[in-house]
């Protein structure tokens, strides 16, 4: 089944949901105002359908190889490489003076989206050289950035993060990797790095690593790490392609899922980098980039949860199967086959509303240099890329499920859904990782970033109430449950906030969600449209049926830590 | 890591939960004592560590293959097959009357756990023959029952079961395959058959199919089916394969997992075959057939369930990443990583429990005759099926997760369990039509199963109230809930049961289970055993951290379908 762009809920969100005007009416984004926002997310619309979804099954099928030390990429991912980076889509959102198109992230986080809803094995290619990007225009010196930035926001060179050793996951600071000084402003760099998604490709003439390693005199931990640039070629004084650097790939891993990514074992052997930031503050410049890459991965869970639900939707409209409530129909008419349907359509919309708020809050940061803007980002952050890509997860998982027996074989291409997403919940930062992320340096202000949402619900929901009383009442009180339970998780000690971490950012997802549908639905009764009745059929199925699921969550939260710690790992064992 | 049977789990379970000594007070099962019943689930549990466990990376990795026609099944497959049988496991719940041993339901079942916790791949093909052997037990003729049963209770012999066309799937009355009369008793059987598990395997000198077709006078619908055993070769006189039938595999299917277990497209070409059963009436003989293997696919997902709990438990204690709260630990000790294993476990408890609970249930129908718990069976067996094999699918994502980045690549093995787990939930019935099963079928007693059962629990949580007064009012107050939610259910109409039918399933089976925990605890401490904190202290996990999910699922069951409904397909799509 063809992806289609989901522009009719885009464009919906940008005009009534996410206060886009907000952005817009920034001297930074006064251009990307409603038919400049429509007309992009059209191209990108176009380019997601007719060129980037075609090579999905391909590149899961025939997957990237490694052959004699190079890696050759699934057919046609070099062309639709190639019509990325000529749509200007890698440098998007870079500054224009770097050669970008300096959209808000908004817009930006949207065509993401849609490229990953499309083809995600390809799309992690560029998402990786955005962060680069933008890790580059905050923290390089300006030789880098003169050499580099313009090669990478055309999307000629592409760029890599390397964080992750055998004995350095989560644990970034364990990391041994190391850099000596050369004498000439450079270094030499050595050490192996795994995972490293897209390390090499054969449709780019030069591929930059950024990669942390420890100089000399380092601190133990994360206060020892820099952060240095490491091309695969070295730049000549021109900036072309000059001698071969000192790095390979070793090995492919064999995945679960993106078969066309190709996940990296990469060795450096005194390998010449240039240092980007200040020695030993490599995590704050890595920080950049993963933020950006952290919104990224978030609507990668969104973009395939739509595809997912488009295939389910598909197939379930085609499917005869027994008899329905209204005789002989598709199975879209049995209750439990359309509840599936239901509640995928109703999760993706909340998850991809709560990625748009924070790209929002990301650009009203970046136009005013608010404080209060920059803490939402932060807040909603980690909210963002473990709800999308729980939802991706989930929502790919229903829509397998929806297919039945035709859902285990891959020919419907459904199980592809459920096996690419899966990594989307472990990388930039673990799921885990982003709950802990949120109750502990995300909660550091006192609570004020989440009771200043918490309060945004709230007066949504007493706007809507007029029109929506049911289900305004039923998101003001889960509001209010919310907030109480704030209270509840700053009284707690660390330890008992991580052990209700999860549980605590599912039911703040859920409260934004249902938020994001009753806004929705208050909005188009409000301008009269025509999709207003199902906008509010959506909202209730978001509030009815996907939030009680917080009373649950928040009595796990309350939880604390000490029942967890009453069972030792040996009880864990059956 | 090695699978390791999880006996102990198992024998506390018969002794101090599931009430297994009713069982062995009758008369038909008065030799499965207790020292029986551990030596059985001993050399079973020897079987699952030693002989098939082994088998399950290769099965995945190298696949079942279709070679010029013939099966060739992966390496070691035939001698781990020969072991079930020489252990005569294949027909451990036979009447011995045919050579089978005539255990308990719950015993085979607990059984069924191990092989398929071990390997699943390979499990499912004698999970299939065992439930031929109760079809033909019931249903067949004396001539049949004499020339097959000792061949297929020996596991000499295999046995498939035939139901599903392309288009007919859940719809079993629309399928299409067609049997004629041959004037000599026999029927020539014509049709495609596909989702056919083990169709063919090179390791037995003949297979049997069970096949649903139509009598030329046959009525539309379900009403008009009949059930054909179809061998592979037809039998002579002294029962040795004879002649080969006219039947053949077509081609397998290319699965997300299970590569180890060859699924068969079918072609049937005027295929010799017999009656089985009455005429017309074969979904009732295939209903005992599939009845069994409900309970059956169950315990696979708690089995794979089992598996993928102990592959994350190993590998997090043996991963050290970050600062726990106690220094410098295996990543156990962080409260996020600890939840994800204690949840596990609870979740791996609950299932198990329910599922023997049924098995218990089945095997006092069968040997009191009791109405009751015929009655009991039945509502049982659609909660187990569903339960046990969600818990299967999530159990093994969590640990996916659990394992962090190694979870995404499959070298560890825990993308298999994820991948093997998941036809689970859609094979037998998908759990969707499970849950109309219950919420029709299964309350047209006007509720009495399940009210004896609420019964049940409120009386264990009496019982337990004494030593532990949270949780047992905890679980009594959540059968409370269920009792309402119950009458609620049965007021409403068929279409709206249906659209609440899976959050109604699901919230009965997190009050079983939570049950099964409170009662475990509570015997337990009363027993003085060693284990009685770590029972407790699990308990807690299945109360505050499992069930306290039900409130959103029981708001979710009285939403009913006219919500659903006031959706149309196309507001559906984004």
């Amino acid at each position: 089944m063809p992806y289609r762009a989901p522009l009719a809920d885009l464009e919906f969100l940008l005009a009534h949901v996410l206060g886009f005007d907000r952005v817009t009416a920034t001297d930074r984004f006064a251009e990307a105002g409603p038919d400049t926002a429509r007309a992009i997310l059209a191209e990108a619309g176009r380019l997601a359908e007719q060129t980037l979804a075609p090579l999905n099954r391909a590149g899961d099928r025939q997957g990237a190889r490694l052959e004699n030390g190079i890696v050759r990429t699934p057919p046609g991912f070099a062309e639709g490489y190639r019509a990325i980076a000529e749509g200007g889509w890698v440098g998007m959102a870079a500054r224009p003076e770097n050669g970008g198109m300096g959209l808000p992230m908004t817009l930006a986080t949207a065509v993401n989206e849609m490229m990953s809803g499309a083809c995600l094995a390809l799309q992690i290619n560029p998402l990786l050289t955005q962060g680069q990007i933008e890790a580059l225009e905050h923290h390089a010196p300006e030789a880098i950035r003169a050499t580099y930035l313009p090669r990478l926001v055309s999307g000629e060179w592409g760029g890599t993060m390397n964080l992750t050793e055998p004995q350095a996951g989560s644990d970034v600071g364990a990391l041994r990797s190391r850099a000596e000084p050369r004498g000439d402003g450079s270094y030499s760099v050595t050490g192996q790095k795994i995972y490293i998604s897209w390390g090499d490709a054969d449709f780019m003439p030069n591929i930059c690593h950024l990669v942390l390693a420890r100089l000399p005199d380092a601190a133990p931990g994360t206060a020892g790490i820099s952060l240095f640039l490491v091309p695969k070629f070295i730049p000549d004084a021109a900036g072309n392609p000059g001698p071969r650097n000192s790095l390979s790939v070793v090995s492919l891993e064999h995945k679960l899922g993106l078969h066309g990514s190709p996940t990296c074992v990469m060795q450096y052997d005194g390998a010449q980098g240039w240092l980007v930031g200040e020695p030993h503050r490599g995590m704050a410049a890595m920080f950049t980039m993963m933020n950006n890459a952290r919104l990224g991965v978030a609507v990668q869970g969104v973009g395939i949860a739509e595809a997912a639900l488009q295939q389910a939707l598909s197939h379930a409209e085609g499917r005869v199967q027994g008899r329905t409530p209204t005789g002989r129909g598709p199975i879209t008419d049995h209750a439990d086959v359309r509840r599936m349907l239901a509640r995928m359509r109703a999760q993706v919309f909340s998850a991809r509303a709560i990625a748009l708020s924070c790209a929002v809050a990301i650009d009203m940061a970046h136009a005013t240099g608010s404080p209060e803007w920059q803490a939402r980002a932060a807040f909603l952050t980690p909210i963002a890329k473990a709800y999308g890509t729980d939802t991706g997860v989930e929502v790919a998982q229903m829509g397998l499920q929806v297919h039945g027996g035709m859902g285990f074989v891959e020919e419907t291409g459904a199980a592809q859904f459920a096996r690419d997403v899966r990594v989307t919940t472990i990388y930039e930062g673990t799921n885990g990782i982003q709950a802990m992320d949120l109750v502990a340096r995300k909660m550091a202000d006192g609570g004020s970033a989440a009771f200043a949402l918490i309060d945004e619900v709230q007066a949504g929901a007493e706007t809507a109430r007029a029109g929506l009383p049911d289900l305004a009442g039923d998101v003001w009180q889960a509001a209010e449950s919310l907030r109480e339970a704030t209270e509840v998780l700053l009284r707690q000690e660390m330890n008992d906030r991580f052990a209700g971490a999860a549980a605590y950012l599912r039911a703040f997802a859920l409260v934004l969600g249902a938020d994001a549908h009753l806004r929705a639905a208050h909005a188009a009764a409000g301008a009269g449209l025509a999709q207003a009745p199902a906008r509010a059929a959506l909202a209730r199925v978001a509030i009815r049926r996907l939030l009680p699921e917080q009373a649950g969550l928040l009595v796990e939260m309350r939880e604390g830590a000490a029942g967890l710690y009453a069972l030792s790992p040996g009880d864990l064992a059956a």
